[in-house]
């Protein structure tokens, strides 16, 4: 067990039923992996609200949305020869997928980083246009001057891409579009220019050759992107061998960029780990932990809708203190906290 | 039949034995998949050498590039239980990918557009560093001004992504690393600016959602790459029904862009259609052909190394005609020329 996280006693902070659904006939299923970011002296979360209708017996039904934004159901009889059930969170119908859920973000406050409550004021952010029809997920935030920068996995029909978008005040978004083609995800902004450009961490797919790796790519202005380089790959027989994916922002230290990152095998099973990277190249790699930092261990970790993940996309720094906001089983918002001394001395 | 292809009386105009292996112990397999450009008054084609050992009973050999470009042969015996022989051009060993051939660049020019020769000076274009181990593959070349602008696929362990190379004379390169990360491939530049940005056609593929679609992505210095948008899916049931890709360079006509696509089917059969773009933004498109304006019929384009196959990255354009260069059969390298007008007539 080489797990060093400091769980909150709170945990799980947050349950599908602690928020309401926004969307008529429409029940949220999951409230997971929140960006994180500090506004106006307290602690937000963008949290993914994942819904679907409820289920009945012998159908499967899910919401999409239809490029003007609107919601539509589509229902599915599970004897129909031509489903595919995958697994908890996709399915295969008619040669084309579908996500059994659909996403959006709410923004939820606290002043404790405990207790977290909607305000009003705030919308829920929405998926919108020709690549978000299945939703907006897993969304980092990270913090450039007054400007916050939000990455997140855009999901349709045509791929899993990167969206991003921009806002001073929560209110008032400015979309950039798509910043990484299919496929890819989990995408951290540095939230400084290391020379002159700015970097980001994404995590392209393959359907062949290569894998779920960890990229780093550099850019002039955030919206264009070029230089694309593997930093990590994933580890044969070890707890992170089938895929790997940037956490949040990653957190500069003395030694080098740190970066908490999760890993899956390929029983599904979500843990975290640390990347060390250099600080004025961040394609050079100093290190990164051997065996997780964390794993899913308690009960809301381990039985959910989709069990045994820890997932991080979001975190709060505090001078050594590390307090990552995380999603359990792809259904509760949980928090823990790290040493960054502790996580630093993991690194091999 | 739906062909609209003059092809040339002299084709194959290019087989593996007409061209000298570099590597001391491999042969060349393949002569394949042309970029095109003029150049000094000729007509020159960067064609894509596939080279591996020659096979002996009961065992797969082909080589690899280390870091700094020296060749490596891996063999492996066909017994092995570990070893899955994919197709002709990839295979799996130990939960690795490997193509079975290795490329590289040999440039050739001609007086005629027919006869093709190499010419002291200009020497191979070889893969390079850590994203070339596995070759590069497929040039289009596109000139802007002076430049010459070459996009090809870049294969290694890390995936298949698409680099970028600058050129003034053929001799001397400016490397510019990969613009579009794994997976992805078949990246034609357009030949000039559209207002403030440039533009290239690329194909991202996809483990999961999404596809193997035509995508186009805007930048503003040819490095850094935004606002990616799919302009073409595949077509269920058609000649275009799993894998699309852009041919060369987009060619400007009064009435839009351009662009001779390849298309495969669930036989990996490989034929060419057509797209039109609109002039002004070229995320829309104005039409495109419903069967193929050309399809592999002649016995060079059914029977070679990977059969079945036409497939075109390069042409020149004379008035209403278009000479398109084009790899038969993953083997041989052909020609055929079309009117510009009749494919224009063809969409839909």
């Amino acid at each position: 067990m080489t797990d060093i996280a400091k769980r909150f006693t709170e945990n799980p902070l947050l349950r599908p039923a602690d928020l309401q659904s926004r969307h008529l006939g429409l029940t949220i299923d999951c409230l997971l992996n929140p960006g994180v970011f500090r506004f106006q002296q307290k602690v937000w979360l963008v949290v993914r609200v994942a819904e679907r209708p409820a289920q009945q017996e012998g159908v499967v039904s899910f919401p999409v949305l239809d490029q003007a934004g609107q919601i539509k159901i589509i229902e599915i009889e599970k004897a129909n020869p031509n489903l595919i059930l995958s697994d908890s969170r996709l399915l295969r119908f008619e040669n084309a997928d579908y996500l059994t859920t659909l996403s959006h973000f709410r923004l939820l406050c606290s002043d404790d980083g405990v207790h977290f409550y909607e305000t009003e004021g705030y919308p829920p952010i929405e998926g919108s246009g020709a690549y978000e029809t299945y939703g907006i997920e897993d969304c980092r935030v990270t913090q450039i001057g007054k400007e916050y920068y939000l990455t997140y996995t855009a999901v349709s029909q045509n791929g899993v891409g990167v969206g991003l978008m921009m806002t001073e005040d929560w209110i008032h978004f400015d979309r950039k579009h798509l910043i990484f083609p299919p496929h890819n995800k989990d995408c951290a902004l540095f939230n400084e220019k290391i020379g002159p450009k700015y970097y980001a961490l994404h995590r392209p797919g393959s359907p062949v050759i290569g894998g779920n790796y960890i990229w780093v790519a550099e850019s002039p202005d955030l919206i264009h992107w070029g230089n694309h380089q593997c930093i990590a790959m994933t580890r044969h027989g070890k707890w992170d061998s089938v895929r790997i994916g940037a956490g949040g922002a990653p957190i500069r230290t003395k030694q080098g960029w740190l970066e908490i990152y999760h890993g899956a095998d390929e029983q599904d099973r979500y843990c975290l780990g640390a990347l060390l990277l250099d600080l004025e190249n961040p394609g050079i790699v100093l290190g990164r932990t051997d065996d997780p930092i964390m794993e899913p261990v308690m009960q809301y970790e381990q039985q959910g809708f989709f069990g045994n993940v820890v997932f991080t996309n979001g975190h709060i720094v505090d001078g050594d203190q590390v307090t990552i906001y995380y999603g359990a089983s792809d259904e509760f918002v949980c928090a823990a906290r790290f040493s960054i001394d502790e996580i630093l001395k993991r690194l091999i």
